[in-house]
C-alpha cells in the first residue's frame, strides 16, 4: 500500500503524548509501521497568541470551568486540514471523504455502521476537547461532525479517539486477518454476537463446580449449530438490549413486506 | 487519603504494556502519583499452563478467529481477586464494592449512572477480551457483569477500559477541581449540555466570516442566562437525541404527577 492510498488520521490534542498510545501496540501498531495507516497529532498549545500560550478562556455568561478558545482552535484546524488535505487546498475546504469529528458527549452516539463509513474513507481529522469543551462557533465555522463514544463523560477527548480509531482501524484491508471473522461480529446482523466455547469442553471452575460446553456445539452438525448461534443471538439481544431488539424485528418485518 | 482508602482498579489483560497509557498523564496521572487511585496490571498470559503459553483455542461448532480458554482466565481472575479483596478472601469471594466487569459489545451500554456507582465504589477489576472473546462459562463463574462502551466493536477491551477507567477517575473526590463543572455537564441533568462561548465575543473566522456571541450571555442576567441555557440544553437534546429526550419528558411528567 503506498502512503498515498493509506488511510490519515491527523489528532488536534493538548496532550500529543497520549498518541499513539495503544495503537502503536498489537495489531494496530503493527499497521502503523508498515504503513496500512498515518497518525499524525497537532497540538493546539502551539496556536496560543498571547505570551501565557492560553487555549482557554472563562465562558461567557458565568458558570465554572474554562472553554477552549475559538480563535486557537481555528488555527489549529487550519494546520490541521493542511496535513489532511495537502496546503493546496482553499483553508476551509473540508474533504468528505475525511471528515472533522469532535469529539464530545453533546454528539451523535458512535455506532458501527459510522465506524464503517470511516474506514471506508480517506482518514479522519479529530478534535478532542478538555475543560468544559469548545467554542460552539469554531464548530460551527468549519461545520464539523460532533460525535460521542456514549452517554458517559471523559475528561477530555483523548480516550474517545484511541477507542474510534481502533475500532476503525481493524477495519482497514490487512489488519485483522480474516474477514469472515469481522462478519459474524456484534451489530453486523443488528444482533448482539453469540456466546463462544473453546476447550477444555469439561471445565471445572475455581469454585468446583463442573461446567461444560453446550452439546449442540460438539454434535458436528453445521446445519443446527448455525440455528442455535443465531437463536442465542437474538435471545441475548432480546434480554439485554431491548432497543437494538426492536429495530432488529422492524427490519425483519421490512425486509418480509418487501418480498 | 490513605492506600487503604483508595480507589483501586485491577485490569486484566494480554497487553499490561498499554496500562496506564493515558491514564498516566493530566489529571488522572496526577492523581495515579498521589495515591488518589492504583492501577494494577495481571498479565493473563502468565496463567497459561502450555509450553506454548496458549491462552486461547479454536471455537467449538466452529467459525473463525480464536476463543479465550475459561481455565486461563479462571486463573487469572483468582490471583486478580486476590490483589482486590486480599489473598485471605475465599475465591470466589467478589466484594460487590468492586465488581468484576468484562468489556464487551454483549454487554448493558456504559452511562453515567453507572459511572458514578462505580466511582462510589471501592474499585473495579476489568477483564480485556481480545480475538472473539471469552469462554461464555468463566463469565458464569464468576458472576461478570458485562458492559458495553457502545455500539461498536473494538480490537479488544483494553480501549474501553482507559475510556472507563477515565470516566470514574475524574470524579474520585479531589481530581477534578469543582464539583460545581460536574453538575451541569451532559448527562447529569438527564439532558444534553448547552453550548459553551468565551472570548473574543466578536470573532472573525478562517473564512472571513464574522460569527458573534448570543447577545443573552453578554447581559450579565443570571436568572435570564440560566433558563437560556437551559432551553438550549433542551433543544440540543430534542434535535441530537429523541432517545434522551423522550426519558426527560416521562421523568419530567412523573415528578409533576408525584406533586
Amino acid at each position: 500500500m503506498s502512503a498515498r492510498e493509506s488511510w490519515n488520521a491527523v489528532v488536534l490534542t493538548l496532550f500529543p503524548d497520549m498518541f499513539p498510545g495503544l495503537l502503536g501496540m498489537s495489531l494496530a501498531g503493527r499497521a502503523l509501521e508498515t504503513g496500512g495507516w498515518t497518525l499524525r497529532t497537532v497540538d493546539i498549545r502551539g496556536f496560543a497568541t498571547d505570551r501565557h500560550r492560553s487555549v482557554d478562556d472563562e465562558p461567557f455568561g458565568g458558570g465554572a470551568g474554562m472553554v477552549m478558545r475559538a480563535d486557537v482552535v481555528d488555527s489549529a484546524l487550519k494546520a490541521a486540514t493542511a496535513m489532511q488535505y495537502g496546503v493546496t487546498q482553499a483553508a476551509n475546504h473540508v474533504d468528505r471523504r475525511a471528515p472533522i469529528i469532535y469529539l464530545t458527549p453533546r454528539g451523535r452516539p458512535l455506532d458501527q455502521s459510522r465506524v464503517r463509513e470511516l474506514a471506508e474513507g480517506a482518514g479522519v481529522t479529530l478534535l478532542c476537547g478538555r475543560f468544559e469543551g469548545v467554542d460552539q462557533r469554531v464548530l460551527e465555522a468549519w461545520n464539523v461532525e460532533e460525535i460521542s463514544l456514549g452517554d458517559f463523560v471523559l475528561s477530555g477527548g483523548e480516550p474517545a479517539a484511541l477507542a474510534l480509531l481502533d475500532a476503525v482501524v481493524r477495519l482497514l484491508p490487512g489488519v485483522v486477518g480474516s474477514a469472515e471473522s469481522l462478519s459474524d461480529e456484534s451489530f453486523e446482523q443488528g444482533l448482539l454476537e453469540y456466546p463462544h466455547y473453546t476447550r477444555p469442553a469439561d471445565w471445572t471452575d475455581h469454585a468446583g463446580i463442573a461446567r461444560k460446553v453446550p452439546e449442540m456445539l460438539l454434535s458436528g452438525h453445521h446445519g443446527r449449530i448455525a440455528a442455535w448461534r443465531r437463536e442465542e443471538a437474538e435471545k441475548a439481544t432480546r434480554r439485554r438490549r431491548p432497543d437494538l431488539w426492536r429495530k432488529y424485528r422492524a427490519a425483519l418485518r421490512d425486509a418480509n413486506t418487501r418480498k
